[in-house]
């Protein structure tokens, strides 16, 4: 280390900040941007610059935009009467990878969590209240994660909006498709037999 | 993906030309960076536009540097007459840690690998022949890896040397400091066998 050029021990420095990646994985990255991918690491520099300047959080939903309000929320034939209330980004992500849903969005950027020491100030939960309160909502989709802290907030936040008086919906928790009942956990399991679906003929 | 705003789309993009990141590690990263830590995306970003710009090549011996001629090539209390030959500068830095060896280095930024089309060209091999044309050096390490292809290499390099009467070496193979016999391989154990050192009482 201490024999490489100082803006090259700056580099692994930097690199070494990122989650799961050591002083080890830092080296071998910055000397292969260095040694073999110059351009790589200049266009690199250049989006990373860009990015932190250029992309904020949409006013509206959170997500993640370079306008005011992000092109969920511009989107005049999407149903605002419906709104799906996920953890982070790439939960919305992955919905819109679906399909399905043709409602707006609105992004936590946090989970109840005490355990961790996020209560819900830790959440744009006060902004959700507010666009609920805002009277255009008729459905709220609480579609955190299956897991304890996102039941915990799902239940939290669901409580709030009943008091308000709007309808909040969770998604169906069971065996996933293509699972095999044999390796399913017990909690799956017993979800999925208590929300057992009469078939239709 | 495509309901991520361009900038950041073009972060991904470009965090997942790295050597083992995937699309799905790139976008966390892309996200950790832009939600979580943008201070960490601006300063990288810096890095990598500063090392990309100032780190080249020494002149001389081809390792990292800010100046014409790296910090050990300027280190005049270093043995010139001694010449430590590896394949990459992580290498240097391993020897350099070692605290062991005074003398100065030569970078080839390659392999003889034939199977993978890397000929004598695609070494700084002809740097090496020049620098020890000059004179002064009367020793040569050949340290590239214990692998076929850095024997292969040392073999290759060690004969065209001894063309030129220089004495060439090679660090010593055996089994590695805590290494236990039951899991040493093979080769490993033949070769520490074949060179094994009388004990001095």
């Amino acid at each position: 280390m201490l024999v490489f050029p100082p803006a090259l021990q700056r580099l692994i420095k930097e690199l070494s900040k990122l989650p799961s990646v050591g002083e080890k994985t830092a080296t071998r990255l910055a000397y292969h941007l260095i040694a073999n991918d110059r351009d790589l690491a200049r266009s690199l520099g250049a989006a990373l610059q860009q990015a932190a300047q250029e992309v904020r959080l949409c006013e509206r939903c959170f997500f993640l935009s370079e306008e005011p309000l992000c092109s969920l929320c511009r989107n005049t034939s999407r149903d605002p009467s419906v709104l799906c209330v996920v953890e982070k980004p790439v939960d919305l992500v992955a919905i819109e990878r679906g399909g399905e849903f043709k409602g707006l969005y609105h992004i936590l950027h946090g989970l109840w969590a005490p355990l961790r020491g996020q209560g819900p100030d830790s959440m744009k939960l006060k902004e959700l209240m507010d666009r609920v309160r805002g009277g255009s909502v008729s459905e709220v989709i609480l579609a955190t994660s299956a897991t304890v802290e996102g039941d915990a907030t799902a239940l939290y936040i669901g409580r709030m909006l009943a008091d308000l008086g709007i309808k909040t919906t969770r998604p169906a928790q069971g065996i996933p498709k293509g699972g095999e009942l044999e390796y399913a956990d017990d909690v799956t399991l017993s979800r999925a037999f208590a929300a057992r679906n009469t078939l239709q003929f």
